[in-house]
């Protein structure tokens, strides 16, 4: 019984590296992030690092980056913090700085040909055709025909972060969210997502909920919580940066921990779940460097 | 367009409710939770209600209620608090109380026949054959045969409660835990589901994580989140009692509340999301009553 087991995770392993393409499994677990493509945002509660995704988004990155250098977030609010949903922030204070921001042509999918790869997590997901890992990014995927094109898509995990927009399509110049609760995986291809948190979701998890529950009392906009700053990482003073590695999901460690989460071989697994896997469900590890 | 669209969606409603069985939809949209029945829980930061599930986990329920009558869980700690994960409480002080506590024997799923009904919310979801609600609880389904047997579960959502245990199924007796992340599915039908989170989740993603990233600072155990008092609702003096009431999942009101957020038929949605509804990612609405 277990030998046959372990055979039939062999096959699965297998089956796994070669069904997802050209990239070869590298042997570098940990990818370290470049400080010009990282984020500190400092809230009066602690500090949060977000990985920016210029490679799926790069208008919106550029975009956020640029506000981020001149201060634009800075001493704005989150004010529309929706428990199990989403942390909303920007300038809604009157002053109209986000008038002046241009609109951004939406970035949320894009073309995939034979050569794109990525590191697949799970066939006939509930939302997609098929979802998996690209850049420690989570993404979905979806065949447009048998020639080997499709389209690939950004999707919408807990720790996302995503460009809020009006009702039209080309809508997003500023505002953004993060989001905190299950994954609102409908929202994917509509929205664009631009990064995700790799530092300090616990942080991003106490932000002051703005909306009050029916019978309750209203939350008084006076608490609703400050962005104290937003720097780029190179820009912050060498003695503050936070130095982030994550974790290389082309590599083969990560591919052989997705082979084991899907297993789940161990004495508390008396009896196995069904042999399938969530991909906002598996946590992409981060670890704090020098 | 709009009107093929609209009787799509009326035999969608319709398919929905013959689908369900014999409990007919109510039209009383909510349902008041009796005072024994519902939980107190004071954290130093807020005031937390958790809805307990006797019809599903009597005896959990039953040792549970004890104990907090007991006031066994007043000053223990959130010691094993995983961002994403879980927030894990029960006392781990030294004291050794818990080894007094009986152990408990599974409720994790339950025989069903065909008299059971339920809340559809989808088929085909990717841990369960179908999903849906029972009494606001969000359950998953698998049919045994083709007479109408069955078994049913409780399923992991965030702000689910259950209980801890050891290697062994048997082992649970008294340790606890808030699921504060993404729906850890893989848990459904091994941990026993006790009880649910009806106001104050904010508080519980607030709870101090206690385990460090590699690299950073670790977690002092003296900043680990205290339990205040822990009572049954009934217990509480009238002035502070908290008087909740939960969106009735057996109403025409919510399932029409289902049809609508399975359309998006909004002008937001310029291109409409699939038509699938993840069973943890639908909130159920609480409200605070006099």
């Amino acid at each position: 019984m277990k030998a046959s087991l372990k055979s039939a995770l062999t096959l699965t392993a297998l089956f796994f590296i070669s069904a997802c393409g050209a990239e070869k499994p590298t042997d570098s677990t940990w990818r370290k992030l470049a400080l010009q493509n990282t984020v500190l945002l400092t809230l009066p509660h602690g500090k949060v690092v977000i990985e920016l995704a210029p490679q799926f988004s790069p208008k919106h990155v550029a975009q956020f980056s640029q506000l981020t250098q001149q201060g634009f977030y800075d001493q704005t609010k989150f004010y529309r913090v929706i428990d199990g949903f989403v942390a909303q922030a920007g300038p809604k204070d009157g002053s109209k700085k986000d008038r002046s921001v241009p609109l951004l042509v939406m970035e949320a999918e894009w073309q995939t040909d034979k050569s794109w790869s990525y590191t697949q997590v799970q066939e006939k997901d509930l939302f997609a055709e098929k979802t998996g890992f690209k850049d420690s990014f989570a993404v979905a995927y979806q065949a447009d025909n048998d020639d080997g094109l499709g389209k690939a898509w950004l999707t919408h995990c807990p720790g996302t972060v995503a460009m809020a927009r009006n009702n039209e399509a080309d809508s997003a110049s500023s505002h953004f969210y993060f989001v905190i609760g299950q994954a609102p995986r409908y929202l994917d291809r509509i929205m664009t997502i631009f990064g995700r948190v790799v530092y300090g979701m616990q942080h991003i998890q106490a932000i002051q909920r703005t909306e009050a529950m029916q019978g309750d009392y209203a939350v008084d906009h006076r608490d609703f919580t400050k962005i104290v700053s937003m720097q780029l990482m190179s820009d912050v003073a060498k003695a503050d940066q936070i130095h982030i590695e994550v974790e290389n999901t082309e590599s083969t460690a990560f591919g052989e921990r997705l082979v084991k989460r899907r297993a789940r071989e161990g004495d508390f697994f008396y009896k196995k779940p069904p042999p399938v896997l969530d991909v906002c469900q598996i946590p992409i590890r981060s670890r704090r460097i020098k």
